[in-house]
Parts: C-alpha cells; sequence; structure tokens
C-alpha cells in the first residue's frame, strides 16, 4: 500500500492523463541504446526498497524484477541436463503442471567425454531453446568443478579431472545456452569438490593448485563463454563461504577476470549479510524456501540481503555503493535475457532435442574393454542375447538431487535394446538384484520383480540361469541416483559397486564368458573382476534416448568414440586425495595434493589405472604418424604449431580423440609429468588419413607461481607428446621456449 | 514418446550438426513477413496432433503453443477489472504466488458512467499493462452485455443499457489494452443477459433488438476496436449454445462481421463437438476443469474439440478445413501478441495504475440527488462525521465470481473519508447492520463489529445514537459481491436494499436529517425513502484506490461529473422485461420487449423512473445554449453537425457529459422516443463557456429492419434533442433525411 495518501490526492489532481501521446521511450527500454547506459538509466529509476527487493529471491526460484519499470522477474531452472519441473511457489514439490516434461539430455560427464566442441554447443543450443520456450531466463548449469575423487556424489553433474579439456567444453555449451537470450550459471564457484559437510566445510588449498586446476574453467567461461551468471558454492574457502567470499569474488572473478555478470547463491549458500553486501554476492536465492509452509509471508524479507541489509543503509551503517554494483549486475542479466526484444523463441520436448541428446551420448559412451572383439553384438551369431542387471530397467532420470528431472520420456537400456534388436534376436532379461527399490522404475519387468519381492538369492539364481542359457550377456549395473551413489548431497561411501553387484558379475561370467559390463555411473568404480570380463563399456546418464544410444553402439550402429575424462583408479588409495587422507576432510579439508590431482598424481605417483584419462576404444583402429612442429624453438611472443598424421586402419568408420600433451622438462617448481594442453576429435572414414594440428603458445607452457601470483613460463626444453589416451603415447616431439 | 524408433536410428545417422551455421529464420519466425503469410507457414509445418492441442486448454486458463515451433502457450487472464491471482494448474484454488496482487481497477460500470472515452483508453492501457507483466496474452474482458433487467447478477461487469455508449466506450479499453500486445476478449457473445439458468436458458429476441440492442457493441469492438479475440457465452440462442451458434458465430460474427480474431469459449460454455467443430467455436476452455484432482491425466484430451474431433477426422467423418480455420485464428492470437517482438514490456501493481484507477473512479462517481446541497461535506461546519453501513468497511474487490481479484490493497470507504478529513474533523463509524459475515473485511473495526456478535437491534441502535450526535450522516450500504447480489453465477432476488437497509436509512434519518446515502453497488436499488433523504451518491465497486476517490466527492476535491448508464426504476415492474413478465424466463425467455430496453421502455411507456438514464448532478451549475444545426436538410451520403454551447455558471470547475439524442419523427417501424447518437464529457471553469458540436451520419438515424436484414435510414424528420440526460432536454432542432 502507498503510505502517504495526502500525497497521492495532490499527485492525482496534478496526474497528467496525456493518454493518447506517444510515450518517449524510456532508455532503460530503448534497444538501440548501448547496454551500460540502460542499466545507468534504469537504476536511476529505481527506489531503495526495488533495489533491495531485486536482489534476493521471492520463491523457490524467482526473484523480483521492477514491476512498476516493467523490467520482469528473473525465472532460474536447475539445471545443467534439462528444464526441471514446475514447483509450488515455496516448496520443493512439484506444482503438477503438464506442459513440463522435459528432454533429459545426457549427463555432463558424458558430454565431456565425447570431447567435442560440437556436441557442447549443440548441448547448450538445445538446453536453451528448452529453457527459453518454458520462460527461465537463467539455467543453472553447467558444473565445471574438477573430479578430485571418485567419491563425490557429484561427479556426474561435472566434466571430470582435467582443467584444459573443462575449459574448452564449457565454453560452447555457454554459448549454446545465451544464444537463447537464456543465461548460463555456471557453478559452483569454487572449490565444490565434495558433497560431504558441503555448507561448512573449508578448504585448504595453495594458490597455484586453486589456478592451475580448479579455477580455469571457471576463467573459461566468464573470459571466452562470456558467461552472465555465476553461481557461488557452499563450502567455505580461508573461512568465508565461497557465496561471499573476498577472495574468489571480488579479488579473483570481478577483479582479475573483470567479471561483468551477476553472482547467484547456490540455494542457501548465504549466511552473512555484511560479508554478502561486501563480499560479492549479487542475488541471493534458497536461503530458506519453506517460508510459506512455515506459515510467515514474509519468509524472503528476512533474507541476509533483504530486510537486514535495508536496516543498515537506513541506520547508515552501510551506504548504497555496494547495492547499486549488485543492482546494475541483476539488471544487466535483465536486459541480456528478458528484455533482448530479438532472442529467438525456444523450442520444447522436440524431437530434434532428443535425438541432440542421442548423439551427445552416443559420442560420449566409452568403450573401455573389448577383449576378443566381443563387441560389437554380431547379431548374426548371437541369437540369444542376455541383459541382466537392474540398471537395465531403472529410471535413471529421477533423482540425484537439483538436476532431477521430469522427463517427457526414457528409454531404458533394456527397452533401447528391444527397439534395436526387434526380431534378429531374442532378448531375455532378468534383474539379478535389487539395488533400491524406493525409487522409480520405467517399465514392468521391474513391477513384477518388486511384486513378486524374490530373495536376493532367487533373483541371483534367475541371473544366472538366463546367462547361461545366453550366447552373450550384457550386464546393466553399475550406480544409481540414490543418495550415497550418483546424488547431491552425500558422498559415495567406497568405490566399490553397490549390491553386491562384483559377486554377480564373478558368477555370471563364470557361466557365461561372453560378458559385457555396461557401467551406468558419472563416477569411476573398481573392477576386481576385469581380467574375467572381456566387455566394457561406460555407459553414464544417458538422458531420455539414452537406452537406445546406447543400443546403438552395442550393436556398432555407432562406432564408439568417447574418451574417459577422469582417471579410474584401480583402488581409492590410488587417488590423490585418499592417498594423503583428505577426502573428506572435517571442519577443513586440505587439499595437500596440490596441482596432483587425477592423472597428475598418478603418473608423477607411477600408479598404473584401472582405465587412464583419454581412454577409450574404438571398434576400428587407428595408426598415428610422428608428431613433427613447425619450429623448434619459439619465443614468449610467439606460438607453435604440432602436426600429427592419423590414419583409420580399421575397416569401420570411426572417430578419434586425438589429444596432446605438454611436458615441461625442467622447471623451478614441480610440475606434472604432462599436461593436456590439446585435442581434437577426427572422423575418419575406413582406410582415411588426416593430418591433426595443434597450436600452443606460451600461457599453454606456463604455471602459476604462487609467490609472483602470476602466471610464468620458464624458458627452456618442452615436450610434445601425442597420446590416444594419456597413457597411450603414440610419439613426442622436443622444443625450447626462448 | 517417439512411437518408431528404427525411423530415429535412421534420422539420427543422417542427423545434420551444422550447429555453427547461422540458421535461416523461418517465414513464421519473420516479424518483417505479412502476418498471414506467417500464419500460412506456421499451420503448414504443424502436425493434426499439434493442431487438436492447440484449440483446447491444458489447463485452467493456458491452452498449448507448438513447443516444436516455438509458438509459446496462451495464457488468459480474468478479468475485465484486474489481473486475477494465479491459480494451480487445474484447480480454481490460488496458487499462493506472492508476486501476483493486482491493482484493481473500478467496475465496468464505473468506467462506463464517467461517460469519457479517454477514461476508457486509461483503463485499457493499465489494466493491459498489468496483464503484459504478468505474462497473459488474453484478458477475458471488457464485458458489454446490455443491462437488460436490475436482477442480473453481473450488470456490474459490464456497461449499462445504452448501446450507442457501450460502443463508444469499448473501442478504447480494446485499443489500450491491446496496446500491450495483450488480446483483449469481448464477452460474453452474446444475449447473455441473466445468470438464472445460463447455462441453458434460450433467449428468443427478434432480429431488430438483436441488431440493434445487443450486437452495436460487439460490433464496434470487431470493426473500430479491431478486438483480437471474443468470448462466446453460455446462454442458447435458436437453441444452439452460444458457444458454437451457427448464426452468432458462422453468420454475424465471422460472417457480417469478417471476423478475423479467436472465439474463445467462456468457461465451460461448449456441450456439443460437431456443432463446436462447425459453428466457428476456435478455442475450448473450462469445459471440466478438475481433470487432474479427479485423478485422471487426460482430463483434456477429452474435450470437445480434443480427442473426439481427432477421432471424427481420423475416421474421415470431418475433413480439416475448419480445423485449419480454427488454429490459423489461434495462430493469429500468438503472433499479435507474445510473438510480437515490439510489444512493451508492462508494469505491475504500480501507483501509477492506482491513480489512474483512482481517476476512473472519481469520474464514475454519480451524484444523483444533492438537496440543500448537503454535499459536498463542508468541512467547516461538519465536525463529526458519522459513517454507518457495511459497505464503509467491506473489501469488494474479492468475490462477485469471476472477476474476484488479490488486490495489492483496497481503500474501504472509512478509511479513504479518514485518509481524507484526518484532524479536520472527527470521524465516527457504527456498522448498522451485518449483511454477510462470510466473507472477508477490511480493517479492524469490523473483526471487533464480528466479534462481539452483537444483535441486529444493538447494531442498530448504535448506529442510531452515532447518527444522532453528528453533524452528517455518511450512510454507505447498498449491495456487495456475495452470491444473489452483484454477482456471477445468480441473479439477484428483488430490486430493494438487502440487510433491511431500508429501514434503518429510514430510522437514522430521522435522528438526523442531514443524511447521505451511497450506494456501492452495480446495479439500480429501489429508494422507497427517496424523498427524506438529500444526498444520495451512486459509488459502484471502485477498487484499489475506491475509499479515496469516494472521499474526494464527498468533501469536494473531486467535482462529480458521472452520469446514470442505465435507468433506476422506481420499482422493478418500471423495467421493461419486469412489465412483460420475461426475466429470468424459464427453459426460453422472450424478449418480446424488443427494441424497448431501459429508457426506451421508460419513455415509450411514459414511467418516470427514479432516476433516468444519462442523469447525474454536479456541484455547479451548467447552462446550456440552443441547440443549432449547419443545416436542415442531409443526404443520405452526408452528415450533419449541431452546436450547443454550454456555460459553467457556477462557482466551482466542473465538468458536464452533454448528450445527444436522435428522435425519428416518422417512421415505417415503431422506433424509441429518442436514442442516445452523441455524448461529450465537457471540462469547464467557472463561468467558462464551451460550444459543444456533434456529427452525425445516415447510420446515426438507421433502425434495423428484419425484413430487409438491413439497416434502414427512411427520409423525412428528425429531430437532434440535447440534454443533461435522457429526462433532462434542454433543446432540440429538427432537420429533414432527404
Amino acid at each position: 500500500m502507498f503510505k502517504n495518501s495526502i500525497s497521492i490526492a495532490v499527485a492525482v489532481l496534478s496526474f497528467s492523463f496525456s493518454v493518447n501521446a506517444q510515450k518517449k521511450v524510456a532508455v532503460y527500454l530503448d534497444n538501440t541504446k548501448p547496454l551500460k547506459e540502460r542499466v545507468e538509466d534504469a537504476l536511476s529509476k529505481m527506489t531503495l526498497e526495488e533495489k533491495i527487493a531485486m536482489i534476493h529471491a521471492q520463491s523457490k526460484f524467482s526473484s523480483p524484477g521492477v514491476p512498476r519499470l516493467g523490467i520482469p522477474e528473473n525465472w532460474m531452472t536447475d539445471g545443467p541436463h534439462g528444464i526441471r519441473p514446475e514447483t509450488l511457489w515455496d516448496e520443493w514439490d512439484q506444482a503438477n503442471w503438464t506442459n513440463d516434461s522435459c528432454i533429459a539430455f545426457p549427463a555432463l560427464t558424458a558430454l565431456s567425454a565425447t570431447w567435442n566442441k560440437d556436441m557442447s554447443l549443440l548441448y547448450g543450443q538445445s538446453i536453451g531453446e528448452e529453457a527459453r520456450y518454458r520462460n527461465k531466463n537463467v539455467l543453472l548449469g553447467p558444473g565445471v568443478n574438477i573430479y578430485r575423487s571418485p567419491l563425490n556424489g557429484r561427479n556426474f553433474e561435472y566434466m571430470g579431472e582435467d582443467p584444459f579439456l573443462t575449459s574448452k567444453m564449457v565454453v560452447p555449451y555457454i554459448q549454446g545456452v545465451q544464444s537463447n537470450g537464456v543465461a548460463a550459471c555456471v557453478k559452483h564457484f569454487a572449490l565444490n569438490n565434495q558433497e560431504t559437510n558441503r555448507h561448512t566445510v573449508n578448504v585448504v588449498v595453495d594458490d597455484r593448485a586453486l589456478y592451475e586446476i580448479y579455477l580455469p574453467a571457471f576463467k573459461a567461461a566468464v573470459q571466452e563463454g562470456n558467461t552472465w551468471t555465476i553461481m557461488g558454492a557452499y563450502n567455505r574457502y580461508k573461512g568465508q563461504q565461497a557465496c561471499h567470499n573476498e577472495y574468489l569474488l571480488n579479488n579473483i572473478l570481478k577483479g582479475e577476470w573483470a567479471f561483468e555478470g551477476t553472482v547467484i547463491a547456490d540455494w542457501g549458500g548465504v549466511n552473512n549479510t555484511k560479508e554478502a553486501i561486501f563480499n560479492g554476492m549479487d542475488l541471493e536465492f534458497g536461503t530458506w524456501t519453506d517460508g510459506l509452509s512455515k506459515g510467515s509471508k514474509n519468509a524472503y524479507d528476512s533474507y541476509f540481503l533483504a530486510q537486514p541489509y535495508l536496516n543498515l543503509i537506513k541506520s547508515g551503517e552501510v551506504g548504497t555503493k555496494e547495492l547499486d554494483d549488485k543492482v546494475r549486475r541483476v539488471l544487466r542479466l535483465s536486459f541480456l535475457t528478458t528484455m533482448a526484444k530479438d532472442r529467438p523463441a525456444g523450442s520444447f520436448g522436440t524431437e530434434e532435442h532428443a535425438l541432440a541428446g542421442r548423439k551427445i551420448a552416443e559420442e560420449g559412451i566409452v568403450l573401455l574393454q573389448n577383449n576378443n572383439n566381443i563387441l560389437p553384438i554380431n547379431l548374426s551369431k548371437s541369437k540369444k542375447i542376455a541383459v541382466i542387471g537392474e540398471n537395465a530397467i531403472k529410471m535413471m532420470t529421477v533423482g540425484g538431487g537439483s538436476s532431477s528431472l521430469k522427463a517427457k520420456y526414457e528409454i531404458s537400456p533394456l527397452d533401447g535394446l528391444k527397439n534395436r534388436i526387434g526380431k534378429e534376436a531374442e532378448v531375455v532379461y532378468a534383474r539379478g538384484y535389487v539395488g533400491d527399490a524406493s525409487t522409480d522404475y520405467n517399465g514392468v519387468n521391474s513391477g513384477q520383480n518388486l511384486a513378486e519381492k524374490r530373495s536376493a538369492e532367487e533373483l541371483r539364481a534367475e541371473a544366472l540361469k538366463v546367462a547361461k542359457d545366453a550366447d552373450i550377456v550384457i550386464f546393466v549395473g553399475g550406480l544409481n541416483k540414490s543418495d550415497y551413489q550418483d546424488s547431491e548431497g552425500h558422498d559415495r561411501k567406497s568405490l566399490g559397486l553397490p549390491y553386491n553387484q562384483d559377486q554377480l558379475i564373478t558368477d555370471l561370467v563364470k557361466v557365461n564368458k561372453n560378458l559385457v559390463f555396461v557401467n551406468i555411473s558419472g563416477n569411476a568404480v573398481a573392477m576386481p573382476w576385469i581380467k574375467q570380463v572381456p566387455g566394457i563399456v561406460q555407459g553414464w546418464f544417458l538422458g531420455t534416448e539414452g537406452g537406445n544410444a546406447l543400443a546403438s553402439v552395442l550393436v556398432g550402429d555407432v562406432n564408439p568414440s568417447g574418451k574417459l575424462t577422469f582417471t579410474f583408479p584401480a583402488k581409492l588409495e590410488d587417488n590423490g586425495a585418499h592417498a594423503i587422507g583428505e577426502f573428506p576432510g572435517s571442519k577443513d579439508v586440505n587439499y595437500s595434493e596440490g596441482i596432483f590431482v587425477g592423472y597428475r598424481w598418478a603418473e608423477m605417483k607411477k600408479i598404473t589405472p584401472l582405465f587412464p584419462f583419454g581412454h577409450g576404444l574404438s571398434y576400428t583402429t587407428f595408426e598415428y604418424g610422428k608428431v613433427s612442429a613447425d619450429k623448434t624453438q619459439m619465443n614468449a611472443s610467439d606460438n607453435i604449431t604440432f602436426s600429427v598424421k592419423v590414419k583409420n586402419s580399421g575397416k569401420r568408420d570411426g572417430s578419434e580423440v586425438v589429444q596432446l600433451y605438454i611436458s615441461d622438462l625442467k622447471s623451478s617448481l614441480p610440475r606434472p609429468i604432462k599436461e593436456l594442453k590439446g585435442f581434437e576429435k577426427v572422423a575418419l572414414k575406413a582406410g582415411e588419413e588426416k593430418t591433426v594440428t595443434f597450436t600452443i603458445d606460451k600461457k599453454d607452457l606456463s604455471f602459476f607461481d604462487d609467490k609472483k601470483h602470476d602466471w610464468v613460463a620458464e624458458p627452456g626444453d618442452f615436450e610434445a607428446i601425442v597420446g590416444a589416451s594419456s597413457a597411450d603415447i603414440k610419439s613426442k616431439v622436443k622444443f625450447e621456449l626462448k
């Protein structure tokens, strides 16, 4: 209510009703004016209360615009893998709309495993179109936190362990999303590498690891991807919440990187008004999101950046400089998204998006082991195909935390295989075990199994019987989206497969040696039976068309071309964080492995992993020529180009991810044995040869010097190493930085 | 789910991922292309199922777009007086959002009483801005059904009894709304003049009354206002539902008037698939809106224009010509609203809108009687002001059916008076009676009264005591938004005031003769005590700023200038429909009074009404000169202009609505004594004189000849009559149509 009715009365008397006159378009509404000018104009028209309202949520997923000025509300949506269904205003419960069943795209682990930037662009464009059609202007993704431990419950949402790969893959995703007038919200900034104690744990990490390992993807998102928003993280760093962290947000993000966009809190990531004011938090969300259900209509008014901030300003204790900066950033978001008149219309739940997801899935599936060429399934010989395992029928688009979706549909692996194989062979299914009966299942088999409540032993016996009679066994197991597996909120408890799958696999392969293990997961798992099982496929969480994509690879319609973006350690202790006993920490977690994360640790420690970073097989074979350089010496201002011939020496068309690693042969600070600095996915028809080139410059030779607080490339000898994985090195060439 | 997975597999293999290529903009997305071309292009790309989906609701207030093609959903909002709060997907219950508290504008009865087209434009612009900001692209209003009986429960939503006035007032409203890229939905087409048996009653009316009385406002809405949508009515006509009525929709609306827009069903107005297909219904809503709550997820699929239509097409029983026509019309709606890139951003709940509503309210309030100049309240003499009556504290923005609102705030008459009078005088309040304790109240007084549960006699005694001690008594009574009063779904039971108000007024005026009766209503009421009560004000339902607007008029800050847009009969039998015993009818209702509706009836029957059509007093006085014509004869292709001088002969500035009536002195068919054919609201400073001119042409002299089915202007003598109301004639001038 407008307080002063006397002033209103006066206003009415002088109110001009030139209703026929063409209204002059205000600067902030004039698309022909520069963005900054529009922002300043809008800011200048806003009241203090409107400014405060604009920097915190009004509901679970929305924040106010300026209704008086026609600046729209901001509507956020999880998440990285699809558009979350509508929720009630102030509850997590779904609103039961019927127009919000989305296409579920593959998890980002699958996307990164394509090692294909075009797939990342396609992904971003497609999910951005879905968000746009649903009138969401901020997509809460992608997630680019580094894979530090295989136990992190949210690894499946991220892009692996390598900062270079993640940096390259995140940029086209952002560009694709934002081409729709929808902001990407790159998360979680920063050092959010575990779920255990995620709201409280304080990460202790040296600057070198921070800049070399944990920040590059965010920097690329800002400086190359031009992301319009960044999401703060839950954890602490230097004792401050990441969501209002002077060092991360003020000094690095907005200082060194000159980020002009909006820092959005992770839901509930803000817990201190003054820190939020002064340490770079722009838009508070989810601090408590049960306001109305608790009977208060003003829960959002008590957010840290709401009434408490207003009170501090009114009392004169703090000024409005920081407020104006925050509001400018939120206004900028509006102008780039909801107020961009030329943004496209989007589209939703389309076959085109489903097929895009399928294409990404097919390129991301990794063939880890293929002894005796057990794959692709030879349908002229295999007339009875046993599909075993709960994950063959388990819905994976539901669960896992904020990335949970209401998918328009989801093809299970079993359905995908049945779809593809049709009458060419008989497909028989046995569940083998019941892992998590509490979550949703897809299809009739599951219902039958559950209804019958058969004992573990009965399930096992049935599986063995089915396997024994079959020509080939496809075991679809792995993890799922339940707590303590690939799911937000908790970390895994061990590297091993759950639900006694190891024993079942061991038993199955005894009755039928033609066994393929398909690992549905977003994390590495231990495989104690690896020598007995000829075929191993990393299947990820593949979304709506997952089962069809998997079937395409298993039968060979699609030649697998994915590569691992994180190391599969043979055992947990082979991972740096666990080797040093610093996961998950308690009050602090000390990243004292430093820069030696993933393959950097394994190589330094000379540990042979179960499967190395960059590993992935094909149904064809590739021959590499010797890598050459266009010069032997380069200057700091120069660049250098490496060339290598790659030939498809097999009989199938296929694609190979050619990887370039750089090794600093001598340096003042310890450096990894080698680091990824280039990759190229090259499609080769059978017999075809292409030359792949990589050009690098000084930054690719640099490390971050803590003491100088700067990137340093030391003159001296380097080696360019070309490989089919981090462990499958094809050739090397030396060069010198002058 | 996409059915044919084999074809998908093939599609994937040939799927072109030219993700970097600039996509060519499709014709339907190209704003530079003509509307019809865009519609045809979109239509050509749609599947049969997408077309069927587009012509019926998906939820209580939304219908699907084409998600695949980026054509947005349509979101409707009640209604004529403000933006309805968000509801749950498939229930009438509010969704408890906190961003949807609107400005409640005055009811359309108040708007029409301004007799000011600029106010109508301001209203449309303002409410259109509110709809736009809330992302509603169809505003379910305005309502222009003719006031046939004072018992119609929805009269308050309409614009009175005169087709000419309503036609002139509806056009700027539509233009204002649609200037925001929001469609008006003019309702209810047609002959929806009562609530009793509204879903079944069959209106029997001759063509002459249909064309002269009941259709002109709709025709003006289509041909002058260019309304983008029309809402069908619940009732029947010629035995067919108005929502799929061959005569009204095909022949008249889309035939004679060439309406290119969308016909939207009133909620639940469709009940026959074939009639809906063939008789002009384009977009079905509300047929049953409790699908989900009844446990079915497919309730909307069983709408008459959903699966049943699809089945008829698939069986070959009906073709797709009608479907394509409907879809074209719905697509056109999208292109004009959600897909219009240049539409403004809107604004919501603003002070500007509140003040616009206040301005309209102030211009719409009608001073009906002012004996001894009891008004304006003389604050230098009246030091104790008694406010009595439930409506002084009763919330009127809630209730009344589909026009019910969640207002940002609502100023009650009591609060408005207190706001204005402040410390200038003492304001004391007594409720006097309890009418409807079941609805919401505004303010503390109400709560106290209810809590005390005092008897009617105690309330009456208190009121009399308060009145006796006061210098002036403002009795704020009338009707309210409960069932059987001014409310959708039921008609009133009698013309009299409810809750024994007549007795209380009679008693009050005995203890204090300085009594002003403020009638809060959208309908005429009987006033058996009219000779005893010196001041009578028609207060309408005035919305958010209602109490302030009323106070402004009562104290004289604003000089009243509203005029009645319907006749107040002294008794129910003085109204045509009731005189002939044809209200509400039963299976049929026979409008056998024909064209003699409102003042046309009263004048023909020489009945003196309580207050006549066009009546309204001012705190100043106006002197009229003699009307003159610019010629004595006019041809059929000619026009003629009348001029009259009007002078403010009093001491206050004020505005006068100068009215022009035409009388056909001799005609082959009976005609009304006179009919309104011009009006002009002229603002005059004290002492100021202006000349008001009216130009009319042949159409203003015409009647509708049933037999010729055409408008006819018969040569001969006519009279132009200038008046301050239909009964207060100032002068006349004769002219001849050659």
